[in-house]
C-alpha cells in the first residue's frame, strides 16, 4: 500500500468512516492457504495475471489434489504440468471435466469457459523427438488465453523447411522454438522476425549434448538480439512468457 | 514472397506489365554490403524491426567506422555497443553527433530525432556494481524508442529496498532486473508482477561465482514462471527484447 | 593430552601414586571399536558432543545392525539417516522402540529419554518436493535436543507467503532454509534476521538445475552475511549444525 | 507489524490517542537512502545486528565514500572489505580515524569505542598463502565484537602441527577454517572439536585447484557433521558467521 | 536461383517460351513433406549427396515407419540408426527386406543393387567395447557406397598390436579411429598416416571418463594435425563423413 | 632391436651362421593374438612384467571366455576385473579353480602356485563403503606377487582411528588409500609416511560429490608430496602400482 | 617393413647382395633431428604428405630459429603458426623470404615455388571477429598447395547473406566454417552442401560463450551429418584437413 | 608411541631410572617452530624422508628467507619451487651457494655435498612447452638423491622418435612423463616398461585443453595399467614421488 494511500485509509479510520475490520483486511497480507506442506498462494491470479500452477514431479497424489481442490474451490483456473500417468489417473477420477494431453503431459482444468484466443503464440520444434516440451508450450499457451499454432521438424540442417513457412509465423506476437542437439533454430528464426523468440532447449540427443547444455548454451549465445532462453525441456516456461507478450500486446489500453 | 504473389508477378512479366530490372528487383536478395571484412545487413530494419546492431569488441576503429558509414548513409540508426575508451574517441571525432554513455559503453546515433517514447521498460539492478550492464540495457531500449526507468542497488539482502519502488515497476510492459552473486532477485521481482521479465546475469561477484555461471544457472531455474534469461552482462539484449515487448504492447493494430 | 598435565602424570608415577594401568589408560588412545569393516568411533560424543551417525546407503542391513548395537551397547544414542525400506525393517524388527521417519528416512534410538528441548531451530522449504530433506533437518535437530518448526512451501515468487511467518522464524537461535530450482530463499531469509542462516541446497527440478548445483552456487553467492551452506539433499548436516548453534545460545556458562 | 499488533495501532488511532504522523511511521518501511547509484539500508543493523557492509570491489572511491558518509552520519559501524590501495588511500584522506589492515585488505571505522569482547573465535589456515583471506575473517568477527585468535599453516601433511594447538581452538565458540589446495584440514578439526566450524575455501594452488573449485568441493563433501561452507576466498563470511555463533553463545537471555 | 539464371527465366516467360506453371516449379521451394510431427526432407540427396538419415532414438514405431515410408515411395535409400530391439522388430514387419545390424543398431534399406564400391574407409578401435559405435561407421560407410574395413582393439597400451596392421590402414583415403577412456589411438594414427583421420570419442570407461568428456577433449586437443572429432558415440557421423571423402578422391572429375 | 643387436644380427645372417627364419622371428612382431573382436597382447607379460588384464563391463561372457582361453593357453595368469554375477557364473563353469571375489568383482586364475608374497603394500579406506574399491585393489596386489593389509573405515573425521594403525601402514613399501566424500585421507597419511601413496577417489557420497569429482580433485591437490592418483573407482590401478612398487623394492640387483 | 620385404632382404644379405650399412639404413629407424629441447621429425612430410608445423606460443626465438633451419637445411616446406610480434621479428631478420601475415599470425617459407593450386576450400566466417582464425585457415590450406577463398560475416541471424553466396561455396572440395557466439553457422552450411564441413569454433564471444566452450559443444551436436569440428581457435587443423579432403579429391589415382 | 613403548617408558620413570624432561621429550610433540605466517615442520625429514619444500608462489620474499633460514639452522636440505625472478634475487643474495635453475625455476640448498646418485629416473616430455615442468621434476628427483635424465619432444604424433629412445627409457625404476594438448604419451610409454610412470599434466596448449583439464584426464583414464597421476604442471610432485620408487628400489634392506 502506498503512503499516500495508507494515510487516506487512516484518516478514514480516524474520522470514524471505515471500520476496523474492513481497514485490517485492507491493510493485511495477500490470501495463501497453509495445508501444511503446501502454502497455496491463491493471491498470484491477482498480482500476476494467471494462477498458481502445479508442478507435480515428485509429489504424492494426495498432495496434488489438495492443492487441485483449493484452487477449484476459490474459483480459479487449474494447470498442472509433468503430470505422471498415475497422478493423470488420479486427477481424473477426481475431475473428470478436466483436459488431459498425455504428449504434454498436461492437466487443465479452467474456471469457466474461455473467451475467443486473443494474440497469437507459434511454437516451432527442430526435430520430432522435441513434441513433448513444445506440446506442453502449446497447451500453456492456451491455457492462458493466446491462439497457438505448431510447426514441428524444421530444423536448419534442411533450411528450406523452415523458410516455406515463413508467412505462418512472421505474424506472431511471440515465437516459441523448441530445440536439441545443436540448439540453432532460435538463432535463423530470431533473424527473420521482429517479435520475441523464447528458446527453449531440450534434453533431446546424446554424447556432448550432456542433457541439454549443449543447445542451452549456444541459445544464450545467439547471435540473433531478439532470442531469449528458458530452462532445459520448460515448454511450460516457453509457452507462458510468450502468451504474457501476446496477451499484452492485445489488451485494451 | 509467397506462392500467390509469385504467381501474380510472372503473369505481369508476361503480360509485358512488369519489366524484367523491376521483376528481379523484387525477386532479388535483400540488400547487404560486402566490405570484405563484413557483411552489413541493411535489411534487417525491415526484418527484424532495428537496424543491425554494431558489437565492438575485438575490432579495429577503422572496420566500425566503415560499418557506421553504411548504416548512416542507408538513413539507418546506428548503435554500437561494447566500445572501448580508443574506440569512442575515433567514433567522436567522425561523428561527432553521436551520443556516448561511458558507464554504458554505448555509442548512439540515430537517423532522425526520436518521436515520444512508446511503453515502459524499467530496468532494476541488485547491486551498485551491475550498474555498466543495467545502462547498456537502458540505452538500448531508449533507441528503441521506449521510455524507461532505472531503479539500482536493492538486491533481496534487503527486501524492503525493493518494496517500497513496487509502484515505479509493477506497471511497467518488461522489466529488465540485472543481478551478479546469487541472481535471486529476479525471482523476487517476478512473483510481485504480471509482465516479462528478463534477467539479465553479471560477471560482478567472487569466488563461486564462476564468472556469472552461478547467477545464471539461478535465474534458469527461477521458480516465477514469467521470467526469461539472456547471456551474461549482455543488458544489450535485456534491454532489446524489453523494448520489443512494450513496443508490441502500445502499437496500433 | 598437555605438557602441564603430562608433567604432572609422570610426577604422580615418579612418586607411586599412580599405577601404571590408570596412568596408561589416561595417556591412552581414544576407544574405538574394529569390526573389520568399521570402525565405530565410541569417543566422539565426548570430543564433538554427539555420537558417531550412520550414513546408510551402500551398507548392508548386517553391518548397519552391528554398528547400531555398538552404540547401544555403549550407552550412546543413535542416529541413522538415508534408511532404505529394506534396512527401516531390518533396524525395527532388531530394535522395535527405534523412532522411524519414513518421509525423512531416519531411524532415532535415544539411549534414554531426552529433556526439555534446548534453544529453537526454524526449518523453511521453497518447496513442498524440498520436504523429506527439511524433515531430516527437523529430525536431527530434535535428535541434538533442540526444539524445531517447519514452514514448508514459502519460495520466494509469492515474497507474501514468507512475510507472513516472520514472527515464527525472526527469534529462532538458527534456521535451516532447504531449497531447490533456483536457491534464492536463503539470501531473502538471511536479510530478514540476525541468527545463522544454513542453506541446503536439493535436488529438485530439472533441465539446468543439474541435480543441485544450481541452488548450492546461488547460495554459495547470497548476498546476505549470515549464510552458510552445507551440501547438496543434507538435511542432517543443516540441522545438525544448526542444533549447535541453539545449544551453545542457551547453555550455562 | 502483527495482525494484533496493527489492530491496536488502529484502535488507538480511531480513539484519536495516536496522531496520523505517528501512526504512518510506525506503519511506514524501513529507512533506506538512495543515493541514485546505491539504496543504503540503514535498517540493517536493526533487523540483522550488524550495519550494511560495503564490498569494494568494481567501485569507484566517490561512491564509497558516498556510502562511508551516509553510515556515519547515521551514526553506525562502517566495515569496508576488499579495498584497493587506491580507495584505501581515498579513505585514509577523508577517515583518518578508520582502521586499515593491508594484509586483510579492509576499512573499520566503528562509531564508538567497542566494549570487550563477546565470545571467542579461533581462525587457522592450512597455509601460509591463505593469510589475506584469514586476516579478513579475523578483522571481521573482531569488529562484530568478538576476541579472535589466528593459527597459521597447520595443514594436514603434517598433522601434528594442528594437534599441538589443540587446546588452543578446543574451547573456541566458532572456529573459521580457511584452506586451498586440497580443503582437506576443516574435516579434520570438525573431527576434533563440539562447535561449529566454518570453511573458507581459497584461490590458492594451481592446476586442478580450478581457482578454488577443489577445495570448495572438499569442504562441502567433509566427513564431518560440523562442518558448512562459504564463498571462495570469503574470509569476511567466515568471521560475521562465527562472530554470530559466538555472540548468541554469550548474549544474556 | 543465381541472377543471371533468373533473369533468363524472366526473359523466357516475357516471351512466352515457359509457361507459369514451369517457372513456379523451377522457382519454388524444394521438395518436402510435412506429416504433421515431421517434415520429410525429399531434396536432401540432391543437395548433400545422400537422403535423410532416420535417427530413432525417442521415436515411436509409428513415426518410423511413416518416414520410411516417404522415402521409399520417393525411390531413396533409407538409413536408420539407434533402431532399438522394438523398433527393430516393427520395421523387420514391414520392411523384411530390410538389413538390420544388432550390434551396430542399424536398419538399412537401398533403393536399389549398389555398384561396386568406391574408395577405402578404414575403422580402427581402440578396445573390444568400442564395437557397437564402430560397426555403425562400417555400416554408414557402405551406405554411402565406400569400401570398409574393421581392426579392432589395437589400443595403445600395446602399440605393436597397431604397428603391425599399418599396410591394412595406410592406404586408407580415410580412417575413422573409435576409442573411449584415453582416447589416445586417434593422435597415434594420425601421426602414422596421410589421409584425414575422423575420431570418435565413446561413453565407454568409467570415473573420469565422465560419460566420454575425457577421450573428446583428448581427440579435440590431438597434437595430430589430420585429427578432427565428432560427438560422443557418434559411428554414423564417423562413417559418413569418411565415406565423403572416399567417395570424392574417386569420382570423375 | 637396437642398432648395435641389429648389425650383428646381420653379420650373423651375411655369414650364413643365422638362418633366415631364426633371423625373421628375432625381427619380428610380438606376439598378440587377434580374436575378430579383441587383439590379445600376449606380448605385455615380458614388456610390462604381468599379463594383459580383462576389464569385463560392456563384454559378452562369450568374448571374455575367448580371451581367457587365450592367456590360459599362453601359460599365462589371468586377472579379470569388474565381474558381472551373471560373468562370474559363466567364468566358474568355465574355469572351476579360477578364485572369485564377489566384494571386489574380480576372477584371478594363476598360471601356477604363487611363491612367498614379496614387499608389503597396505590398502586403506576412510569410510565402510570403499569397501568393494579396495578389495578390488588388495587382490590386485595380491596378484602381482605382493602380501597386502587392509584397514577399513578410518577417515579422518575421528583421527586417532587412524593414528592408532600407525605401526602397521608406516612400515609399508606402498599404501593405496581409497577415500570418498572430501577425499582428505591421502593427504593425512601422506604427511605420516616416506613410501609413495596412490590415492583412489571413489564415487561413494551424494550431493557436491558429483560421483566422485570431489574426492579426485581434493587428491590432486593434496598438499602430500607423495600422494599421486588414479580414475576413480579404480582399485585395480591404485594395487597394480602400488604391487610395482612393492616389488621393486625387493627385487635382486 | 613388411614381413615379405623383410624376408627379401635378408636373402639379399645373405646372399651377398647387399652390404651391411645399406640394409641397416633401410631398416633403421625414420630420420629426426634430436636439438635437447626438441625433435625435429624429418620424416613426417613423407609419411603425412607435409613437414611438421611449428607451433610457436611458449617458445623463445632461439628455439624457433634452430627448428627452421632443420627443416629448410633437409629442404622441407616450413609453416610456423601463432607467432608473435617478437617471434615474427626474429624470424623475418633470419628468413626474409619468408611470408608473413600478421592478421593470421603465420610465417611461411617454401622450400621452392608452388605450383598450381589444386581443389578448392572454402573458408567462411559467421563474424568479423573470426578474421584472425580463419585466415589461419585460409594460409595452411595454401601452403598444401590447394586454392581457396573466403566469405567473410555470414552468420545466421541474417541467413541472406550466406544465401547470396552459395554458388561460391557449393562446389567447395571442403568448406572450414569459423564461428563462435552460437556457432550455429556449420549446421546450416552443412545442410546446403555435399562436401565435409570442418567446424572451428573460436574463442570470440562473452559471458556463457566460456572462451568458445559454447560453439564447440553446438559444432558437435550438429544436426547436420557432414560436419566435423576441431579444436577452439584452430584455423590451423581447419585448413590443414579441408587441403588435405580437397588435394586427395583431385590427385591422379 | 606404541603401548608396549608406553609401558617400558612409564616403568622407567617408576622406577626412578629415566627423568622426567628426558620422559617428556621422548613423549612430547615432533618439532615445529611457529613464525607466527608459518609453521616450519622441521620433523618431516624424519617421517617422510625429505625436509619441508618450500611452495613460493604468492609469499613475500621476507617469508621466504626465514622459512629458508629455520631449515638451515636445522642443518637439513633445502628446496624451494615456483621461485620468482624477484625472489630467486633475494636467494641468491642471502644464500649465494644455492642451486638456481631459471627455466625449472627451483632453488636447492642442500645441507652437505650429496653421494653417488642412487637409482635412475627418466624424464620425457611430449613437445618443446613442456620443458620448464620436465626441468622441474629432474631437479627435484636429483635433489632427493637419485639419477635422472631427460628426453624431450617425443609425442606421439612422430612415434618414432620415442621408439628410437626406448632402451635409455626402459631400464629406468620410474618414469615421469610430462605432457600437454592431448596427454596421450603416458599411455605409449605406459605400455612400453614395467615401472611405474607418473603422468604429469601441463597446462600447454590453447581452446579445447581447458589449462590443462584435457591431459589431465586423458591421463586419469589411461588404458595402461602402470600409469599414475598428479596435478597439472605439478613436476615437483613427479620428480618426487619418482625419486621415491627408485630410493626404494636400492636401498639396502
Amino acid at each position: 500500500m502506498e503512503p499516500g494511500d495508507l494515510r487516506e485509509l487512516l484518516e478514514q479510520v480516524q474520522a470514524g468512516n471505515l471500520g476496523l475490520d474492513a481497514a485490517l483486511s485492507r491493510l493485511g497480507n495477500p490470501p495463501a492457504v497453509d495445508l501444511g506442506f503446501a502454502h497455496v498462494d491463491l493471491h498470484r491470479r491477482e498480482r500476476c495475471g494467471f494462477p498458481e500452477v502445479i508442478f507435480c514431479e515428485g509429489k504424492t497424489c494426495e498432495w496434488i489434489l489438495s492443492v487441485v481442490r483449493q484452487l477449484v474451490e476459490a474459483g480459479q483456473d487449474c494447470l498442472a504440468t509433468r503430470v505422471s500417468a498415475e497422478q493423470a489417473e488420479s486427477l481424473a477420477a477426481s475431475f473428470p471435466h478436466g483436459r488431459q494431453d498425455r504428449v504434454a503431459r498436461t492437466f487443465w482444468l479452467p474456471a469457466k469457459e474461455s473467451g475467443p484466443p486473443v494474440g497469437q503464440v507459434v511454437v516451432i520444434t527442430a526435430g520430432t523427438s522435441d513434441l513433448p516440451v513444445a506440446k506442453e508450450a502449446v497447451v500453456t499457451a492456451q491455457a492462458l488465453g493466446c491462439g497457438s499454432e505448431l510447426i514441428a521438424d524444421v530444423g536448419v540442417a534442411g533450411i528450406h523447411r523452415l523458410l516455406r513457412h515463413r508467412t505462418r509465423f512472421a505474424g506472431a506476437d511471440a515465437i516459441v522454438v523448441v530445440a536439441g542437439m545443436d540448439g540453432a533454430l532460435p538463432s535463423v528464426v530470431g533473424g527473420l522476425v521482429d517479435c520475441p523468440v523464447i528458446a527453449v532447449p531440450t534434453s533431446i540427443g546424446y554424447g556432448a549434448a550432456f542433457g541439454g547444455l549443449a543447445p542451452l548454451l549456444t541459445m544464450l549465445n545467439s547471435c540473433a538480439a531478439n532470442v531469449v532462453v528458458v530452462n532445459i525441456d520448460s515448454g511450460f516456461k516457453g509457452g507462458y512468457v510468450a502468451a504474457l507478450i501476446a496477451r499484452r500486446a492485445h489488451k485494451q489500453i
